[in-house]
């Protein structure tokens, strides 16, 4: 049901899917182990990911979207080497990830994303 | 139709709703009194949002998800104080709050939101 | 199908559309050539956009959201010249437009959308 183009290990450039069944909807997510570096701070983050999507019955699979925000843009690659290992392969969701001022100063990285149980 | 779980005064950690009915998308919106400060703002904000809800057909009760942008996240509290009170309890949507440039240097708060009516 | 209220060149305050039909969700796209100027990459991003919808069916004037991030806010104005010739008259998304760290010093703008086939 969900469509992918364009996608690599990290994403996708098109994500398209049938306006039926059911949207799932998560917060921007944070670490609670504000001490970890990025990289866990992102692993971190993924684990609720995973927890939260299997509450509402999906998998990481049928993730379509997400956008991340990191507190230092220099950290790109050490988030997206925990990041690409986690997507399964050929089921990239479309992202956007840029730059921002978080809540904390040691919040590094925060997440958010939204999922579809085709139906 | 819509459901919320792991929900406080704030927001909600996880928000579905199923794919039918219609679906209410807001600008980014911004205060017009820049004199204000950032309770002010957000609230000024908040109500023009109502109002468009309303044009919509929908309430802040039917609201799914909140994008907030804020010049300075030293006013998080300040800005959430005002949110707070005016999210109906138990009707959190999901939300991400971060910190960034925006348009005029007296613009302290910019909030988009997503409202879905059931059908 | 998709409704649009307070409609002027640049994008509407409200869009609505039926939760019915497909989604067609696109990445943050950026520019290849970094030695364009914001509008010279404003413009080679939404050439991308236009080719990705074309593949996923539809056209700018289906788009009913967008996201965009300047990396310097005072672009904004030479970023808007650009996007608001290529918005289709009366079919303006909501917006968001933000200042933001991107991935690379030489990216001046990302852009998001996210466009809906009726059906």
């Amino acid at each position: 049901m969900i469509e992918r183009h364009h996608t690599n290990a990290r994403m996708s450039m098109i994500v398209t899917y049938p306006l039926s069944g059911q949207m799932i909807r998560l917060a921007g997510l944070v670490a609670d182990n504000r001490s970890a570096d990025v990289a866990g701070q992102t692993a971190e983050i993924l684990g609720k990911i995973d927890g939260f999507l299997a509450e509402a019955g999906v998998t990481r699979a049928e993730i379509v979207s997400a956008w991340i925000w990191l507190a230092d843009m220099a950290t790109f690659e050490q988030m997206n080497a925990v990041w690409d290992a986690w997507v399964p392969p050929g089921h990239g969701p479309v992202r956007a990830c840029v730059g921002a001022a978080l809540a904390q100063p040691d919040i590094l990285v925060e997440i958010q994303v939204q999922a579809v149980k085709a139906g």
